[in-house]
């Protein structure tokens, strides 16, 4: 049986993000049955990024106006120097040609590593399904105590 | 034997405490016999709401001053808009019938959960027995070492 | 065989730093084969304190004044205060006379513990192996994988 490992991606920040796919993709290319469980402001790595129309209350809405939409707009948790840092750094990625965090997403995707919305977040934040890219799966955390309890590495970023 | 899990929260915010004790109480529903261990502003949650009477130092006390007393005053770690954002996610929590922070701790405790403070943070901060809620265990790093070493699921948070 | 523990040191702050090192310095007196990798703002914990010449991009360069130099100049994750904030947290650990973070670095190298730092994020950094400090490991996310593939403790701070 394959080894399992899980990452809890709870921050909403570039740099975490990045380095929550680098470990979920070295773990894929190590054979291991991977999982990631976005929640809280990780969710916001999985956002569309277009406007999506949705029918919710003002304080939801309030929510999503605020936090960014997608993978290629999340701050950093350092030197964010609004929105100058993740610049930067996006820049010193392509010089070095490290793979940019949607490519991380898609290479991850491509290994099979299952990306999971937290749906009890989903609730508190007011993120609708239709808001969320496609390909995902929605559980809470009984789901992710199942895999983490057979995981080898299980992380919280 | 119980599975064992064990989570190191670390963070003093109010999403982050969240989020441990989510996960605890879930692993502790699994059956799993679960240890939180408060270090840093995590000791924070667990301190009376009250203000104490202690004899400290002056830098103790600027902490005690500086720092949230307990689990209804802690901020978030993003979006806080000093102090808006806890509120925003409170009315939320509370329209979505999801527990409060004091009802998921109630919760853990009820299920057998283990709070244990860290004695040498504790020691750093300032912050005396008589300061934190009951029933609390009091220990170092060695014992957290010695549950995590057979814990199933370990996060620092 | 001795049983392994690892620590991705992410953050680059005094606090989370001396809570790495706490537990892999208990853990190596466990006897665990403990290693810490050190990744993006983690990095800064292991430069030189003096400015070291190097022949680097502007970008780099950039990166490399803003971020400190070393562990003795990192902040704090919370109540930093413009550096204050350390300053109490060092004069109150010297009261307890608890052991600084190079002191704790020290003891870490004594024990057997591993430094590894990350090589493509000192690359995204900008950080060359003479800014670092001697005897440290170099490595990707394919030898971190290797080690918490087989650790009992594994986290993400």
């Amino acid at each position: 049986m394959a080894d399992k490992s899980t990452i809890v991606l709870f921050s909403g920040e570039l740099d975490k993000a990045i380095a929550a796919f680098i470990i979920a993709n070295g773990a894929a290319a190590y054979d291991h049955e991977v999982t990631i469980f976005f929640t809280f402001w990780g969710l916001n790595t999985l956002r569309k990024d277009e406007l999506v129309k949705t029918n919710k209350g003002l304080l939801e809405k309030a929510f999503g106006w605020m936090m960014p939409r997608g993978a290629d707009r999340l701050g950093l948790s350092k030197m964010n120097f609004g929105g100058l840092g993740p610049k930067m750094i996006k820049h010193v990625m392509k010089k070095h040609n490290a793979l940019t965090l949607p490519q991380l997403i898609e290479l991850a995707r491509e290994q099979g590593v299952r990306l999971v919305a937290c749906t009890m977040t989903m609730d508190l934040l007011g993120l609708q399904e239709e808001e969320l890219v496609d390909g995902l799966e929605y559980a809470g955390v009984a789901a992710y105590l199942g895999d983490a309890s057979n995981g080898k590495v299980n992380l919280f970023i």
